[in-house]
């Protein structure tokens, strides 16, 4: 099984899906190809959301602003899944939930591609369909692949508590306009059915949207266990004022 | 075979593939996941449109406003099909075309899931690669599936005739802007190359949309079988001036 | 293995998924169902580019503004491949490059189907999953499959020169933005690092878009070989003040 994610929209990941169906005979699962383009930080999320849901797997991941440049390629085998992408950070918030800190990245030297701009299909691809037909195994005794410890890490910032207060981020809105936080849902714990502020205005707690009347915001735990801004039926970031980024104020009595 | 359509956009769905890969060895197709946004009567008509093209499968479909609230899950066995989803009528339409009334509705104990807010992961998905591991059969002794027929139902509304107008109604607009109606295609029988008023206006009725110039309004029977109000390379719903519940009128002679 | 592709949006391809695995056991891989609408011509471009990365395989593709009309039906067998679809020109760049000059073209009698507006899933489908089923070959005995050479042909304009000039035209612009030109990208050899004119502007020649930066317009090789105009993580479209179809001008010295 090969899944595949990208920021490509369409119709470029059908060429790496024929890169990849060429050399394996693998099932492939999209997982997404609208991921926040160009936005490694957004795109590593929704992976670190999703990826960890699968059985072990060749995950083939391209967010890639610096394609064509020196940056390098690698796969990080991480609990009998191999993840293969950038090395931008994007693969490893996703690496570490599936494997916790027992993960080992590898450097790929992938030589000289057929293209510059477009390594989803000319480096990644057959570097996914490869490792499929390895059995998901890395070749310890192939000399394209190096363990590191040199990777770009990417981890999301950490919430700032200051006495009833919590200060926290927007990390991404989904596409029901629902504005995902960086707290962990954990602080809401005892307050469902109560409310709290958020940006000094009261909302109501909820375990789901529909508890709240038709276009009304609340504050709830999305699948992912972040606090969640969202609207019943509508969108949290119009209604909340927010987007990716946008600092986030939780007062919590 | 498993086939997967939800309101869910992007990239939401891929949880759901995972959670049913993780239990299931499958070939999954995607129906679609842009179904009218929590619209269950949209949504239920694009599904009696499509899963019945489908052999035997079990089909797992999610538009789900109530999720999280007491709303029951459903599994419904048709002619050997299974469909899975919320109870809010969203299969019935499906289930009913595809056995006529010759189907069993089952009433699904599902426990205490991960979240509250996607349950698509965490309630159907499982569900769904379980009854394909069973060989798309619901297992007779096992206590967390009861046969009902308390379940909520939803049949379209059916069009008035008076005299020679036909009263009817845009059930849903297709994304190239083709308004369905709930009309038969059968009142146009004999008419093909004549006109019809609609609302009041003299269009052509027309076999298909290239039988009249670019820009052109026509009057035509949909691949499903109803009248659809539609412009060659254009936009039906826009010339026409309607929407989705907008009420229509045809004047047969 | 089967690939669609069509401008059908969603959910109709669900509906041709379901027509061919009535009577194929076939793996599906989506080529795109976005393709620009009933643009035969950017259509056939994007085909061309995604279709020859495949394996063998039976590639059903529609985009057919003439559906019910008398337009014929064609299947073409290309090196292994076979590519099903409308006769209209949109699978003939793709053959071309699978095959160069060694395919053969079959006019399809398709009888008469269920309906005349839904080809893609009354004619085309089954015709592919027929196909794919007798292991991608065509029935030389059949008497519905008439070898023709009387088929639509489509090919790309190709580029003037003019003394230091060359005059082309935008074929499409891809998802990010990207003007692709009819240009070969053999042009900028030996000019990488350098500026051309671009309609008179002067404009960087880069293999790769992270060598501007950020919102900088840039000429570049795209993974199709075509001369591209782009701005790194912006849209090329925009910046140049092109379309579809636009003229441009490349002055190299």
């Amino acid at each position: 099984m090969i899944t595949l994610a990208s920021d490509f929209g369409s119709p470029y990941p059908a060429a790496m899906k024929g890169a990849i169906l060429r050399q394996a005979d693998a099932q492939l699962v999209d997982v997404a190809h609208d991921l926040p383009r160009q936005d490694v930080r957004a795109a590593a999320f929704w992976l670190r959301e999703v990826l960890p849901e699968f059985p072990p797997a060749v995950h083939l991941a391209v967010v890639d602003p610096g394609v064509g440049t020196d940056r390098d390629v690698l796969a990080i085998e991480a609990d009998g899944h191999v993840l293969v992408g950038p090395d931008n950070g994007l693969l490893l918030p996703a690496a570490r939930e599936i494997a916790t800190d027992d993960f080992q990245v590898y450097d790929v030297d992938y030589g000289h591609p057929r293209s510059t701009t477009f390594h989803g299909r000319d480096v990644f691809a057959p570097l996914a369909g490869e490792i499929h037909e390895r059995g998901l195994a890395l070749p310890g005794d192939d000399h394209r692949f190096t363990a590191t410890d040199a990777f770009v890490d990417l981890t999301f910032p950490a919430p700032k508590r200051r006495g009833d207060e919590v200060h926290g981020e927007i990390l991404v809105v989904d596409g029901f306009g629902n504005a995902i936080t960086n707290v962990s849902g954990d602080v809401l714990d005892g307050r469902f059915g109560e409310t709290v502020l958020v940006n000094g205005d009261a909302t109501p707690v909820r375990r789901t949207y529909a508890t709240v009347e038709p276009g009304q915001q609340l504050v709830t735990v999305g699948s992912h266990g972040n606090v969640e801004l969202a609207v019943n039926r509508g969108r949290g970031d119009d209604a909340f004022g927010v987007t990716t980024g946008a600092a986030i104020r939780l007062t919590l009595d």
